[in-house]
């Protein structure tokens, strides 16, 4: 339901360009999707995506099952119609935000919990998960996996290793392939788990492969590490998806190594409080310090809002509270990560990604300059 | 500094049609101004107020005084400048929002209260009221005047008319005509009083002539009867704003008084709780019988959320509590409201506003079908 094609590779790094084929067409790797959880990127509509040159966007099974259920994704015939957005959709499979709850119980057949919003008792499994992602209609479903918080022993990390293999199986027979089918690798920060996991979860017949449970609180050190390690136990003529991350040290460390497409809520989230990206790195416009400034965000930048607003301006809305003021950082922010990652794209076009990460690291949104050699 | 222009009359009212020119050009008569108190209309770009053909905007001098506060005005070159709003902007003198202050002391001089951001004392007087009109740069200036609240005395609203008037004088002598200056007709409810008003109000060199003091919580019946009153004290030849209505029924008739202009927050307040205004009446987009509508808010609305979101979507926003739920709703509701006084304009083009009020009748929109002849 996808296919991969690499278009170039570098010659320091194991940075790729690529191009993924989709039902719903291509797009061009490496991506940022932005999310959306609730079938909505918060505060953004979708045309002003599009016009900031979104490719692909996440869903979150776990959310929309619970609202607006799948009733009403029956009866608006998937995530697409519903909100309104034609390209291609990638849905979460609610692995990640059933373990972030915290009154539940793990079993091999799935996870019990009772709903954030009601309350009632719903059984989350591997069938459930294919059950929603199917219905939503996404072109990119994820296995149901189990991903480990920081801190957990090693005996509870391989138990949950095998577990999350177990699951995929049952992902994989239950569901349709009516859309491609990604299977994600655990193991915490443990490598030998890594390895097992990699080694189980690739041997499947999965459309792509994820790395689960990074980023989640640990050291950019250890993410660095486990990814780099994580990496070369994925094929390459499948597209890697590192879940999670969208800062832009982050960005480039998995592009380096590789890595295909990442998503994070970091753009809108930051953004709400007031936290900008910029080329020169962050800026919070909550400060008063830029009360008089008439400069945009950020001079660099060609969207909407930086041609058309001031920091003073959008430091007047944050004072005030106004909605637009968040409205306008999560675009930027957004339009941000997109431009970084076209960026990105065309320095692998043109065989110049070692130049790029030196520029980011002159610039300050990076901590390391150097390239590591694959 | 404007200049007003009648195309046509009404057979059956008092209704006009007219153009009304300013210093940024030239808007149609009658008009709804959404209103951008903080220098933004809550939830709304800019640009999408002018793709939804907004031709004017409110500013709120009280507001924009507390912050950002008139050195930022001053560096940034006026309001336009700083929110990028390039068509007109009529602001209000601050008189409204002072007198719904509890805390305050008003002598002859001015009024005198503690600012709700930061607590500090601050004296509101005609002139200073112009001081920062003028510095706003606004294309229509509103005098600074005393809105009496229901309730309060015959005496009181006496006085306050003595008040207003002699507040008005000062607003003239003190200002610069850099700007076009509105005078504000008092009098509570006054018949009397009013009259009294309106003779010392219009009598001084104003550009236009408005109507406050109505629509602050009294019954529609009582609206309607001192407006009636009020407006035939009014001159023919200058622009005529009542201040502070925008529900279509008190639209439909402020408009067969013969009122140009008039404002509202209700589009956006009422669309952050998700009641929408369509052309059957308003409903509201929280209920659960909208969950599987896959119907636009409004079947005969081309805004571009009607041309775009079902009702359903809309519902699922709202129960999830996301932003983009709000501005969705205030977006189609200031739609149509301008699209609203548009159709009002088309029918006095075309000798058809009766026949627009029957109409409004019907749909239920308005209570009363019969045109009060003049």
């Amino acid at each position: 339901m996808v296919e991969y094609k690499l278009l170039n590779k570098d010659r320091y790094s194991r940075a790729r360009l690529g191009k993924l084929q989709t039902r719903r067409g291509v797009i061009d790797t490496p991506i940022f999707m932005p999310v959306g959880t609730n079938a909505t990127v918060k505060g953004i509509w979708q045309h002003q995506l599009e016009e900031m040159g979104a490719q692909i966007i996440l869903g979150n099974a776990f959310h929309l099952y619970l609202k607006p259920g799948l009733e009403v994704m029956r009866e608006f015939g998937g995530l697409h119609a519903f909100m309104n957005w034609e390209k291609p959709i990638l849905t979460d499979s609610g692995g990640f935000q059933v373990f972030s709850i915290k009154d539940k119980k793990v079993t091999d057949e799935g996870v019990l919990f009772r709903s954030p919003i009601d309350g009632s008792k719903i059984m989350m499994t591997p069938e459930l998960s294919m059950e929603i992602q199917m219905t939503l209609g996404s072109d990119i479903a994820m296995a149901f996996d189990e991903c480990v918080a920081p801190g957990m022993s090693r005996e509870y990390a391989e138990e949950s290793v095998t577990r999350t293999t177990e699951w995929a199986k049952r992902c994989i027979s239950y569901h349709d392939r009516s859309q491609a089918l990604f299977g994600i690798v655990q193991g915490a920060f443990y490598k030998d788990l890594r390895k097992k996991s990699a080694a189980e979860i690739t041997s499947m017949d999965f459309d792509g492969f994820a790395i689960g449970g990074l980023s989640v609180g640990e050291p950019f050190q250890v993410t660095k590490e486990i990814l780099e390690y994580t990496v070369d136990l994925l094929p390459e003529d499948k597209p890697r998806y590192l879940m999670g991350i969208g800062s832009p040290d982050l960005i480039v460390t998995a592009v380096e190594n590789g890595i295909d497409m990442f998503d994070c809520v970091l753009p809108t989230r930051i953004g709400r409080h007031g936290t900008a990206l910029t080329w020169n790195g962050k800026i919070n416009l909550k400060a008063a310090k830029f009360k008089y400034s008439k400069d945009p965000i950020d001079e660099e930048c060609r969207c909407r809002v930086c041609q058309t607003y001031s920091r003073g301006y959008i430091q007047h809305l944050f004072s005030r509270d106004e909605m637009l003021g968040k409205i306008l950082v999560s675009y930027h922010n957004i339009h941000f990560l997109l431009k970084f990652t076209e960026r990105i794209r065309e320095a692998l076009a043109t065989d110049s990604f070692k130049e790029f990460k030196e520029e980011c690291y002159n610039r300050g949104l990076i901590k390391e300059a150097l390239i590591s050699e694959s």
